[in-house]
């Protein structure tokens, strides 16, 4: 019923695309890790979100840009909560390891 | 606007008590910091929680026990969703070193 498994883990050694993982999906959440090696996204453009999104580094490294000009260095441990429709892109990530990131997406 | 922080910075030196920290609350879900270091919790019974909890343990390594009488051994990048009134407790929790919970309580 209860089933345990480790962030860290079931990582694909080739990553062409970033990777996204479904952990939790209901009608008012959407929990999911993301696995990125030197990817940034969208490709172009910006994230604009219909719902606010938690997001934290668990290991690597990444840079968020915001629409307003704003850089934001991403390290391990790092959180913040990005607002419904800020628009935000993934301007870098490490290029010689994984970045590993939780995202809780909620309304 | 955007506030970056940090889950492993912020931790006091003395920890008497676990310590619980509100990252994001809504009325939809409330995710939590829990700093545990050889606490154990509840004192007494068990949680029996309304809401589903999305829990991970960041740094650190603690046991969990289930009223069924299952007993997870949690360590650094482990999760688990613990369905809302699955009976349950924090049987243990290393006593050497801080445990770092990130906890998603979603209805």
């Amino acid at each position: 019923m209860i089933h345990m498994k480790n962030l860290f883990k079931s990582i694909p050694v080739d990553l062409p695309e970033e990777l996204f993982e479904t952990l939790v999906e209901t009608e008012n959440i959407h929990i999911e890790r993301i696995v990125s090696k030197g990817h940034t996204s969208p490709k172009e453009g910006w994230y604009d979100q219909e719902r606010n999104e938690f997001v934290l580094v668990l290991k690597g490294a990444a840079r968020l840009e915001f629409e307003d000009g704003r850089v934001v260095s991403m390290a391990v441990g790092d959180y913040l909560e990005i607002p419904a429709h800020v628009k935000h892109k993934v301007a870098w990530t490490d290029p010689n390891e994984e970045t590993v990131w939780l995202a809780v997406h909620h309304p």
